[in-house]
């Protein structure tokens, strides 16, 4: 082991660098982004309209002297789900989710409303799934939001396995554009 | 004309209160919360399943020393429409006005993005229409979406005229809940 004189120990620099894992939050929006970048594709390409919901933000000054600024206001949890839109008259509605585990999709990533949301929405006749990448793998499946939620509502379990996802999902296409091209699985599995 | 000492004329309170009327914001902010209150019922009944957008914010700084507070942001337009959901598996996308004028209703209320996203709506098979709410007449119209983008994009047209809209439109039933009963006509005129 080399140390440095004051008995540190010296790490090389390529070791240093591969210990730099990208935040849960960063990956989010990576994987939020390609999915942005694809419903832009389908947009442009007239196939489907497909928006994200902004956050909410709670709102609490907003400074009126020169036109309206807010100057304190807060993330609000979303209530529902991150996307919806309009796909052959139909409605979609659903939620995009990364995990880097190899064997396993926490469930702890989904609120509770969000369940309570994806089944209204399947009691009013749309269509409501969950997209989920798996980072480690590159692989990335649909899920329908009913095998979700059942999961979701069996206390004992905490997270969805792999296989489990194989098994019961529909793997996505993945390629340069559209990036993530979900759309003909929802038309081959959910469109009556 | 009765003048104080100062010169100043005279004018009796109940003069100045009559002419408190209320601001376009307020205004609005009634007839949304009439609507909300309606799709919350809707929601209740199982009816329908449909939404407010959050109204997208521009976040500039986010103070992350307790917790994320957001410092500075500003409010941007609705790239699309206010009210979005699912009713019988349909997409449904609308907008909902209000008026204080009795003989006309001014296209400058709606912004050029919006009719995209409505025309857009209608291209993928959604159902996509207007609510006008005329404050000085106490009635209140469901117009298909279609006939106000040919309006709006008839360059030399201002605004709708009553008349036009009354021909053209559905009578929404007011009650006391829901407070505008708009589904039972987007069943009956919207649905195929």
């Amino acid at each position: 082991m080399v140390r440095y004189p004051n008995g540190q120990t010296y790490v090389p620099v390529e070791k240093k660098a591969k210990k730099k894992i990208p935040s849960a939050a960063n990956r989010g929006m990576g994987f939020e982004k390609d999915i942005n970048d694809t419903n832009a594709y389908y947009l442009e390409k007239g196939l489907a309209l497909i928006y994200k919901r902004p956050t909410p933000i709670n709102i609490v000054k907003v400074d009126y002297s020169h036109g309206a600024k807010i100057t304190q206001a807060y993330f609000e949890c979303q209530s529902t789900t991150d996307y919806n839109g309009v796909f052959h008259g139909h409605y979609l509605d659903f939620e995009a989710k990364t995990t880097r585990s190899k064997s396993s999709f926490p469930l702890n990533n989904i609120a509770p409303q969000q369940v309570v949301h994806l089944r209204n929405v399947q009691k009013q006749g749309g269509i409501a799934f969950f997209i989920i990448n798996w980072y480690a793998r590159n692989e990335t499946y649909v899920l329908d939001a009913a095998y979700v939620c059942d999961f979701y509502e069996q206390k004992p379990r905490k997270s969805i396995p792999y296989e489990e996802c194989k098994s019961h999902g529909h793997l996505v296409t993945e390629s340069f554009r559209p990036r993530y091209d979900y759309l003909p699985l929802v038309e081959k599995y959910f469109l009556k």
